[in-house]
């Protein structure tokens, strides 16, 4: 049997510092003399009295090490649990969501996707929109810690390959965790005041620029308006598009840079690729965009590069209504959400350095087909890639691609129409966060889908955020066994 | 550098065969008097002779093996060239298609999908009918024939899992193929008359029997009506049902039985599960129907069985308009198409051994994340499948689903609806036939849909029948170099 106590004691812990954080919108609502206050002080005491006992109980089990059943435990329960307690101020305040809609909220902001449930942001307390926003930062942060430090020795999804930049021994993970983490916060934390202080100088008021970075480093992409990023056409969308990509490249080059390296971030072939791509989703749409609607070149430039940065990241913000693009580009950036950012960033998806893994394998197995003797090794960054890493590259990839399959389905199956079924999994499985169809409100909320269909979302999320398998390994008799 | 003078005798020698079989046509239109007859005998003439001069040409090569790279060559320069001759007598006369027309119906028949671009089919010269269902019979029998005698000995896509079966050496391919084909031609062809002859009971009339029992056998779908498959709705259902999933089985287990041995084909994995697989599909969109719509249950069944089947199976025929059936049904009835049937046999698509293999493969990954010492065989009909096969199979099924997206967005650039585009790749890399859309025509025919979307089509056609990799590896340059 597994020790669950290191995963209780840890797990504690961080609900803990989620109820710490309440005591942050509490504040700003206490600021706008919004009477809301109250809920966030309440639902801090809940969850820090919860977080607490759960450490205390689960103290004496404490070591430095968590071996490899306790990782997928703790990872997995940290995103299922968590949203629990995030709900709680939705629940208790306004906007007085039910279970069902407060934890898809709150499984929405630690997951970065940014879907809603909501249907009038503009009217909440600013402590609650607030609170949106930090739930996706502090997702973020958390996603970033899991891809550099737990996946690459957990070995998903061909995560192992980066494992050199990261650990060498399993055994070491906590004390080196500390590392790590704190260069990384600090990264993230930099980034996250330098966006800040674009959209203030861009003339965002201090609420809006405070929200929206938080929900940008995040590639998170909630908003306090029901118009998202539409209330700041112009200049901020050029920054946040400058801000998304950033996100959705690899931390541990920008940890590489702040000790004066800046040549890896350039040569890494995720980087080139996922900046290469972009540019192509950008020209093809805007090409297409002047000739079909006869647009202006600069303001097409400007939404187009937004949208697609916006959607190839995962952010997931909007600035116009994509669908009235023509299908191309609807096409186009539907295909963007499916490829994603780099690894060990915030952004999510399948992600560049698996298609790049990818197509080496594909163009492998071709030449194998008429030099069956020759021996063919596939190469990433200069490197040759291991076999394990290869397989575990194609077998995420199918797995996603069979997962998104079985989502549409169940999704059809709970009563949405095909297209509201197939862009809500969309969203879901690649944390993306807009969805289309008739069941999707004005403001683009998943409101008034059935509570079956948003239980299935919020699982998707998860799934999709935590890189599938490991939070499927869970769903294996054996593994609790060994 | 490949000598293709084999390639160009074979090839030669096979347009030929399609020549005289444009004879049978030509007998058929002058029976009915249609003055059409002619046009047959020209189209007849002018094959034959290119055939006869092609082989002449290339006789002198001609020695009783092929290497690996023209075997290549010979798969795709087979279903590239013979559309063209297969073209003619839909170009010379009636419906006097153009080239991009004719070659896509021709492409349409030899690669079994049945996708048209005639709008009235009713109003066609007999012998024109009967000409697209034999370009159905031939490419079926064809296609059987190249998945059990070329594919394993080329390791497409896991296929060299099945070569036990079929041969050992690559030297013995010419000698050893005529046995098999003969075995296999006399079951196709037995198949072929006892469905002719079950629907001549049911009340069809000699021609209807005979073109439909074409179609049926070869999984093709091309019928001589605008209404399809729904001018014979009742029993011939049920009847079209069996001999679709006859169709979708491994012909070698037919083979087997022949020789009075029945076990292999009842325990074959693949049979199981695609029978399996098929009842679930019928059942779920059964209860769907009957709670949804209020359908009474036996003509609800057979409707549903009947599409399912044929779907499943990449028949392609239609007795109902399933996009009235409500998102469930369709979108069951999509995936239905992009699992297909079993190996060696005129079914198209993914097919269900893959999947068997890729659902193994993918269990094994997750098993290793938590025991990564433990030696984890992928085991398939009680025999381990060697990496090879299993990199193979999961690469493969990356690759089709990269064709697919690429597919779609290539036909959204050709100015398709994304629904019209979805559906058109979809039929048309699974070999499947039928598409939906705004520019589908009245008679489910492509003939609106732009050239250039065609031809597209036409070449995913080609290469969806011949499993990717086969067309695919012609592409890079090495392959003509070795
Ligand atoms: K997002
Ligand atoms: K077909």
């Amino acid at each position: 049997m597994i020790d669950l106590r290191p995963v209780g004691y840890i797990i504690g812990m961080l609900i803990s510092v989620l109820g710490l954080t309440m005591l942050i919108p509490a504040a700003v609502d206490w600021a706008y003399g919004s009477p809301h206050w109250m809920v966030f002080v309440e639902s801090a005491i809940l969850t820090v009295s919860v977080g607490a006992v759960l450490s205390l109980a689960s103290r004496d089990a404490l070591r430095a090490t968590l071996n490899i059943q306790q990782s997928f435990v703790l990872t997995s329960a940290v995103w299922l649990t968590l949203p629990l307690f995030g709900a709680l101020p939705m629940m208790l305040g306004a906007p007085h969501l039910d279970l069902t809609d407060a934890y898809f909220e709150a499984m929405s902001g630690l997951t970065t996707t940014g879907t809603t449930t909501i249907t009038h942001l503009d009217g909440l307390p600013p402590g609650v929109n607030l609170w949106r926003g930090l739930l996706q930062w502090l997702g973020g942060l958390g996603i970033i810690i899991v891809a550099m430090i737990f996946l690459p020795v957990m070995k998903v999804g061909g995560m192992q390959f980066f494992r050199s930049e990261g650990f060498d021994t399993l055994g070491k993970i906590l004390p080196r965790a500390m590392d790590i983490s704190t260069a990384l916060i600090r990264i993230y934390v930099g980034l996250t005041i330098a966006c800040m202080m674009t959209y203030l100088a861009l003339g965002m008021t201090g609420f809006d620029a405070v929200m929206h970075a938080l929900t940008t480093l995040s590639t998170g992409g909630f908003s306090n308006y029901d118009a998202s990023f539409a209330t700041f056409k112009g200049a901020p969308e050029y920054a946040a598009s400058v801000y998304m990509a950033l996100a959705a490249m690899p931390f541990i080059r920008f940890v590489q840079m702040t000790q004066g390296n800046v040549v890896p971030l350039w040569r890494d072939p995720q980087v080139r690729a996922f900046l290469r791509w972009m540019g192509y989703a950008i020209a093809v749409i805007v090409i297409y965009r002047m000739i079909r609607h006869e647009a202006s070149f600069w303001p097409t430039l400007r939404e187009v590069t937004f949208n697609v940065v916006s959607t190839f990241t995962g952010t997931g913000y909007a600035s116009e209504d994509v669908t009235q693009w023509g299908h191309l580009a609807f096409t186009v950036l539907i295909i963007s959400g499916l490829i994603g950012g780099c690894t060990s960033s915030t952004a999510c998806s399948v992600k560049v350095f698996r298609y790049l893994i990818l197509f080496e394998a594909i163009k492998v197995q071709i030449q194998r087909l008429y030099s069956p003797h020759r021996l063919l090794r596939l190469r990433y960054d200069g490197q040759s890639v291991e076999d394990g890493v290869v397989n575990s590259v194609v077998a995420f990839f199918s797995l996603f691609i069979l997962t998104f399959g079985i989502l549409i389905i169940a999704l059809t199956f709970t009563g949405l129409e095909t297209e509201t079924a197939m862009t809500a999994a969309w969203t879901s499985i690649a944390n993306i966060g807009p969805a289309w169809g008739p069941e999707i409100t004005a403001n683009g909320s998943v409101a008034d889908f059935p509570a079956s269909a948003k239980w299935l979302m919020s699982g998707a999320m998860c799934i999709g955020r935590l890189e599938l398998m490991s939070v499927l390994v869970l769903l294996l008799p054996r593994f609790w066994r060994v």
